[in-house]
């Protein structure tokens, strides 16, 4: 049986109901069923590609894209993962349209999806707009579409919030399920989702606080590591405790980065800027007071530089389990020598996982396709042996 | 029989012969086979697509759209039509190259459509330029297909100039004819389109002399009012009044927005710059006048907030014909308390009329569509027969 | 037997194996059997093309551009050749995404590429950097590929470097094979490639480099005209000389424009920058020297002041082979009386070549399609016959 086939079977058993027609915001929103779907089809799609067959499930219509943010590695995997199913992308680009909040988002959100099945969108700036923008778009277009105005409602797929980067801890997490040979064998295994030194202040918070509100759901002990200060969102740890008792690992915080290390299976070093002054920046955004936001960004330059010791170092690699921790990181990350003097990772560390790092993020474009494929299609894994049987090269020679 | 089979027949019976390989600049250049049939087209293509049939007729090919303005609703609307015929749009963005007149005009215009089906433009800014800029770019291509140089003509298609918005305008009456069940139901409507106060100005004349032109062509009688002025195009009044004549219909111009909305059955309250303004703005611009520029748009800012009673509220509705006239726009408006102070609308009447609205919005994607179907396609009742019968699904699964 | 099967039977005699996964740089590493199969294969897919036959390899796909410089003409030329092959076209923008040297073009090229057939590049701007820069890219996504983190390898394509301008050239010589009614009738043929005065600076030397590398392949004997001081690269004389040697042909450098011209068959006037100051330049930039570089501009432009008799007036038309040579240009050209006051052609001469200007520059998306052709199709006869065969229309109806 081909490995796509074999994958169906799997999928066929998970209660994927819910998904039909629905928009993808956090991962503690889905099932565990859910996200095993969402792997699942990632899998299959990528099984699919790779022998030349066709993943289309569009003949034609529109994937929006909304990047609130500079973005190359999400701007791609979104058009890669729309280009794969047959969607073509049109960035909404607020330079180019102006748009703005309440009522113009709300008819912003209309007018750009007359013809479009899927809305990825990226708003991880400022702390309690980023979901709430999301929401109100997803609103918006459910709105339209059931009264009549849209044709189809196109799914919204979270391309990082304020609170949660789901294609990225799930690409993530593939991978992590790919280097260890199944989520079977995930149970126990230690991850230490620590902070690293950074000479760039204000990086989103949503990373670490999307990698403990989804690894800690595979009965693993999931390590949160930084200095005092650095704290996320409370609600997240709350996730993240929660998942962990469900899942039979652990979840723990630590302000010790060797703590952390120490006999971990799974390293994810990586900068991150203190919630409460994310808080902070974002009312003082509101404000428009630019001196009280220079004053911070300085005070928050001067508090990272007390830490430059949060380097994933070869030492500190050493301390983990055999010395061979899986490295994992979102790109691009701060590697000492390199893009900066000094930064979140020593080179030689980075070096020796290029390629499982650029893998890691390999997966991005098939999750981001696997979510919308979920949301799009009644019965994915019919449609996946179906993709497989109609055997349309992709590739035409 | 299905809609689409019954829309191409009454299609079969107009002449659409002087469609085919020719552009579409003003409503007013067409017969009434011809405005008949973009209406027809459009509703077909809707129908077609609602029902999971794929309206491509094209394998490959680019749609170039030019936009010498920001815009979102009409780039995503031309972006709409061309996926959903099977072209890809590509962005001829002046920022990035540096297009100008003349000589250059001609040869960019060349240089971009080797394997382009279709351009569409917008250049309403300046009065005098942008229906001269497209005639420019259109005999620039007319004379790159017929020396050899261009393989395929693109057909033009006016997405917005400084006389006539036929996109818009179309998409107006088209859900003018969805609302009203029928264009055999407009004889002897009352229609007022009239000037609103906006605070900000220079807003562009073509729509309401799209919509003066094109209206008056079905029997109705149609009021332009505004304030003192803020006349429109002398040419445009021309047409009015030559359609209405025609169409046993009436054209009048009145200084009361009361008189217009009295016993109205549609109102399209929407704010305009006078045309002699527009005219003295684009000769400031030509001299480089920066100053001039300036004390002209302090001068009409002020002549405009003379005139903040020219609101559509509650009161002004409710002197239209029942109180219960339909009300138009083409989006976005200027709400009162919402996107500004004071402007063109009260909110709880735009509210109402929400939905109504971006329906009306969701017509323009086809009337583009349909455009260009009919300046491609030699046979179009049979065409769209075809692709009904063909029945290639548009989601595949 | 039609024209492409014509062509598919010479295009099989032709070894073109290691152009298969390879990429395209410059021309002169390319056998004589690769440069004629990008020919015929251009040629292959234009008369499929026109006889409406789709020349789609690609069900769906993604071609990245970079563009390091504005254009509109190639960027235009790279999407009408990826659409045509069935490729969707995502443009890196650096302004958009930040891309850098070193680490970060390693790590950018592979995440941009997880569904990339195709890579095109434009950066001419600064001297030793244009081509390394294309290397790095290409040396990146190999590695990707061959460490299985990319599905498939995409192909480079220089859209124009420092050093060629592959697409530019073979188009120009496409042209000329076609305006003199085959290959077979060029030898002999003289060709004028010459310097013409510019009241611009800086135009990068790609073109005539790229041009004195192509055209001495075929017999021809090739005259690079310039004033003193407007050196190109050692490097691409060597090539020129190197092929006249081996083609039969001649190579030769004047001083005089007339000596060129006078009884050539074909000419090209076309401003430069003199090689030394361009690498000057780039040092300068490198150091961050803005005074120096503003310096160095205003030299250049007088330098360039002293040679405003390098102009292709009529006059030195008439001293060409009967007074009719083909006139190239790569275009835009700097017109005298039009887009400036004195430039590199007289209005006149341009105005009766702008038709073949046009189909000069016609060729280039079908050169860059069969670039990408050529490195994506393993039996390139083979395929052409396919699609022949296969007859899928281009226009559905």
């Amino acid at each position: 049986m081909s490995k796509a086939a074999e994958i169906a079977n799997r999928l066929a058993a998970l209660d994927t109901g819910n998904m039909f027609g629905n928009d993808f915001f956090l991962t503690w929103d889905k099932t565990d069923d859910e996200i095993a779907a969402v792997f699942a089809v990632a899998d299959a799609l990528r099984d699919l590609r790779e022998n030349n067959k066709s993943c289309r499930i569009f003949d034609s219509g529109l994937g929006i894209s909304v990047f609130r943010d500079n973005s190359t590695r999400t701007r791609f995997s979104f058009a890669s993962a729309c280009n794969l199913l047959g969607l073509d992308v049109r960035d909404l680009d607020e330079g180019k349209s102006q748009i703005a909040h309440g009522e113009t988002v709300r008819e912003t959100a209309n007018m750009v999806s007359y013809m479009a099945d899927v809305i990825g969108i990226r708003d991880d700036m400022y702390i309690g707009c980023g979901h709430t923008y999301q929401k109100t778009v997803s609103d918006a277009v459910h709105d339209g579409y059931s009264s009549g105005v849209l044709e189809q409602c196109p799914t919204l797929v979270n391309l990082q919030c304020d609170i949660d980067h789901p294609t990225q801890a799930m690409a993530d997490m593939l991978h992590v399920i790919h280097e260890f040979g199944g989520v079977e064998n995930l149970k126990g295994k230690k991850v230490a989702m620590t902070w690293a030194y950074s000479p760039s202040y204000g990086k989103p918070l949503s990373v670490p606080q999307g990698v403990i509100g989804l690894f800690t759901r595979f009965g693993m002990d999931v390590v949160l590591a930084h200095p005092e200060g650095y704290d996320v969102m409370d609600d997240c740890i709350e996730v993240a405790r929660r998942n962990a008792r469900a899942s039979g690992g652990s979840f723990s915080i630590s302000s010790s980065m060797d703590e952390a290390f120490r006999d971990a299976d799974i390293v994810y070093p990586k900068s991150w800027a203190p919630f409460a002054a994310m808080e902070k920046r974002t009312k003082l955004y509101q404000a428009g007071d630019l001196e009280g936001i220079k004053a911070l960004e300085k005070e928050l330059l001067a508090q990272n530089a007390t830490h430059m010791d949060w380097e994933c170092t070869e030492e500190k690699m050493a301390i983990t389990k055999a010395g061979k921790a899986l490295y994992l990181h979102c790109l691009p990350a701060d590697i000492s020598g390199v893009s900066c003097e000094s930064g979140e990772v020593a080179s030689s560390v980075f070096d020796r996982y290029r390629v499982p790092l650029y893998r890691e993020a390999s997966f991005k474009p098939y999750i981001i396709a696997a979510m919308i494929f979920l949301a799009k299609v009644k019965e994915p894994a019919g449609t996946i042996r179906a993709l497989e049987a109609a055997n349309r090269p992709r590739k035409l020679f």
